[in-house]
């Protein structure tokens, strides 16, 4: 047992290292002073040297390898090994100076990004953005990949996702979801300009913190702050922190981004701080954590039981915006379908036609079928066919996203396939939580909680998203599960035949 | 020149791991929510152990070995290989197992210790205390020492200082200071009742925020948060932050601690940029970076001129408070001289008795001539003494500070030493910029700030502190200033013959 427990040692220091990381990470979108960044990206950077030189340590390695033929182990210490050798083969392909030029392109294309996108021109980023493309070719080729290069960089966020899986999804897209949303945008728009009134900051802060303790979010082991684009982090199943943007004149926006993140923060709350620092101690995929943020955000947050819940709550805090506002009226704006520009304000429904064009994009970028600078006309030509709409600028088009400036490419999907998994999650909940919806109606969320306790978070890695969604739902993920559960839900809103 | 070159980095590595630490560290004092301190511990305890490693590394010393033989090297390039090289030396004299044995006991320690002064009971400590002065006492002999086993202690906080330099010291504050509290003590009283009123928290803040913003101190390159115990850190020059606590019952605790903790921050905004990560960005010793924040707090923020300035504004926060209280009145009060059990909350005369008893007792201790189990006696002994006053128990007395708990001997005179070289800078301050206090009353400090810059801040560690208090003020480090300050500012306070 001591190559175990050597192990579990090394492992958590990269762990622990990874955790420093967040931290600093967390802070630096939260609470940093404006001249804090250029030693804060030093200290990141020497950190991410340290951590990578841990993980292709060679005894570290050799001790992976042993214990990988060690028979003595039980079965949740074979799958902890099973991955971190897996994890460790790859940090080997990687050089030193990959990782350096890495760090440095996208130091710089993230300055240009933000430069590009303040001067609503493309061209400030377009050579940085090339430069990043050209490396996670030569990282696919690196990585290997059977079918398609474009799997090697989905397998960063989702492993085991290949391009034909995803294609399919998008051509289920394409062929249901597509015809549906015109469908629906054929019928009378719904009214939902009084979620663009004032709202007292405050008040809006007040009620997300309620809105999260109804989750059952563990304010002992997290925190809510404010950062300019919501995100979730954590450092320990024991602090698993959420922040929200408060907008003064759109109430819709810190109410689910709350929820959203709140989804996230519940999933690395439910992780077992036993397993911290090993695979067991891990979420599974991108996929299956925007699963969690997605049904908390969506399948809960945006149905009728939710809001019957909590809208007398909001309504006797902003009693003069919503005096001619019924429940019924609020559920219904809060799914208001409506193709517009950014992503990350869309409805439920348009929101996968923003990440099918980047996949498209994405893809043909990686295969080499298209270049950098024809992104902006190709971009714009997307949004007409898929959306129906002009994109006024640059700035607002391909710009809007950070994730290329990151140099994530792959990262897309999981947005698509986290809603996808969590229609399916969510049909089960319903299956096996006989009152479900009367419970939420009740403001009680107690027994659903406890469902992804006991079915997703506390299994940390110890199965594969797809072994993960066979066990839970009896099947493989069906975009079946998402198409039922849009057309229920909008054939009421909308009234269609 | 590569030789230089690597150094650099290896050093700017060792203090990257540094300051992810403070952040780690300053989070968890302000922000941390209560569940997320086992892991913080661990994810510390992994960043010391990695920086431990890198300033042992044998390739690093070589590599200092030969720069310190390297004539091409300019002044500032030879002094930052001098100290670095000590340092390396000195850090080569710990085992890793000295040093997990004292993370080891300092973390039981601080637990015990809090649990004790909880509970009023020295005997939950007790144990751990003997434990931390044996290891204390074993490092001693491990550092060496020329005269007495307690000058490796001091000089972990103030390189150089040796316990005969405090022992004449304290022996001048037993042959001039007490004296002459005694005769204050006979004097009428002050009147500073007002101080404990109500004061709203929000306006406190606003205030504090005020007095900073004066000071000079750059929020751009830092922050001020809420903690349990004030204190400064940072992260760079360009990150440098405060903390503070108010007490909505005394208005002094909030007032005084922004200042102080103030003017450890402007020191740290003072180091160069260009030299962080090298001793030439690094503040000289406890003793000096004490000597920043005592001269903002008293010289400074004691003074009659300070309050000229700044009292008007704090009237017209709390008109109704302070509406019969004169700006002189208040000044007055604010430099009450009164034995007191608790060290933190002292004026700036009896602040020393409470220092020289904790030196007198941490000596002994080192020395082995009085035992652990008898310290809340000797304690109580020492207050009636020095103080006058009884100590009605252990919370209050012996346990009330946290610095043993943590291990940290020798690291209480750098407060008395900090104050004496307040005023000798100060004093020549007052030489060099010909109309200070006016410049003072007037609410302009940034000749006093930029004179600090120029004389102390920018130099970083290129002398030590005896050097430099010789090179600012032409003479060592002289008791007499501070005297001198105290007799001329209380002979008119208290109006003395």
């Amino acid at each position: 047992m001591k190559n175990y427990k050597d192990y579990v040692n090394h492992s958590r220091k990269i762990t622990d290292l990874h955790m420093s990381m967040a931290v600093l990470g967390w802070d630096q979108e939260t609470k940093m002073p404006k001249n804090g960044s250029k030693f804060r990206s030093q200290q990141l950077s020497t950190l991410a040297e340290i951590s990578h030189k841990l993980s292709i340590d060679n005894d570290y390695g050799n001790l992976l390898l042993k214990l990988s033929n060690d028979n003595s182990l039980d079965k949740d210490q074979s799958r902890n090994i099973e991955l971190s050798l897996k994890k460790f083969e790859k940090s080997k392909k990687y050089s030193s100076d990959f990782i350096i030029e890495e760090s440095k392109l996208i130091s710089i294309a993230f300055q240009k990004w933000r430069l590009a996108k303040e001067n609503n021109d493309f061209t400030i980023f377009e050579n940085s953005l090339e430069n990043l493309v050209e490396l996670r070719k030569k990282e696919c080729e690196l990585l290997g990949y059977k079918e398609h290069p474009y799997d090697a960089l989905l397998n960063e966020y989702e492993p085991g996702l290949t391009t034909s899986e995803v294609e399919i999804i998008f051509s289920n897209i394409r062929d249901y979801l597509i015809p549906f949303i015109k469908k629906i945008s054929c019928e009378a728009k719904i009214e939902d300009s009084f979620y663009f009134q004032y709202f007292n900051k405050d008040k809006q802060w007040g009620f997300g913190i309620n809105l999260l303790e109804k989750m059952g979010y563990d304010f002992d082991s997290g925190r809510q702050d404010i950062s300019a684009h919501p995100f979730s982090t954590h450092f320990s199943p024991e602090d698993a922190r959420v922040t929200t943007r408060i907008d003064e004149n759109n109430l819709s926006e810190m109410i689910w981004s709350c929820i959203h993140e709140g989804g996230h923060a519940l999933y690395e709350q439910g992780i077992l701080s036993k397993n911290y620092g090993l695979p067991l101690g891990e979420t599974i995929s991108l996929g299956i954590h925007e699963s969690q943020s997605r049904l908390w955000e969506n399948n809960v947050g945006r149905s009728h039981a939710y809001w019957k819940n909590n809208y007398n709550s909001l309504k006797s805090i902003f009693p003069e915006q919503l005096s001619e506002v019924s429940a019924n009226n609020f559920y219904q704006a809060a799914n208001n379908v409506k193709p517009s520009l950014i992503r990350t304000n869309a409805d439920e429904l348009t929101y996968h036609l923003h990440v099918l064009i980047r996949f498209e994009i994405e893809k043909s970028l990686i295969e080499g079928s298209i270049s950098v600078k024809n992104l902006p006309s190709i971009w714009n030509a997307k949004y007409k066919e898929y959306l129906g709409i002009d994109v006024p600028s640059d700035s607002k088009g391909v710009l809007q996203d950070i994730h290329w400036s990151h140099g994530s490419f792959g990262y897309f999907p999981t947005y698509t396939i986290g809603s996808f998994y969590a229609a399916q999650f969510y049909n089960q909940a319903l299956n096996d939580i006989p009152n479900l919806e009367n419970e939420i109606e009740e403001g009680n969320m107690k027994n659903l909680l406890d469902w992804l306790r006991k079915n997703i978070h506390q299994h940390g890695k110890r199965y594969d998203a797809q072994e993960l969604c066979i066990k839970v739902t009896g099947v493989k993920l069906d975009f079946k599960y998402f198409m039922d559960y849009v057309k229920e839900k909008y054939t009421k809103i909308y009234s269609l035949k």
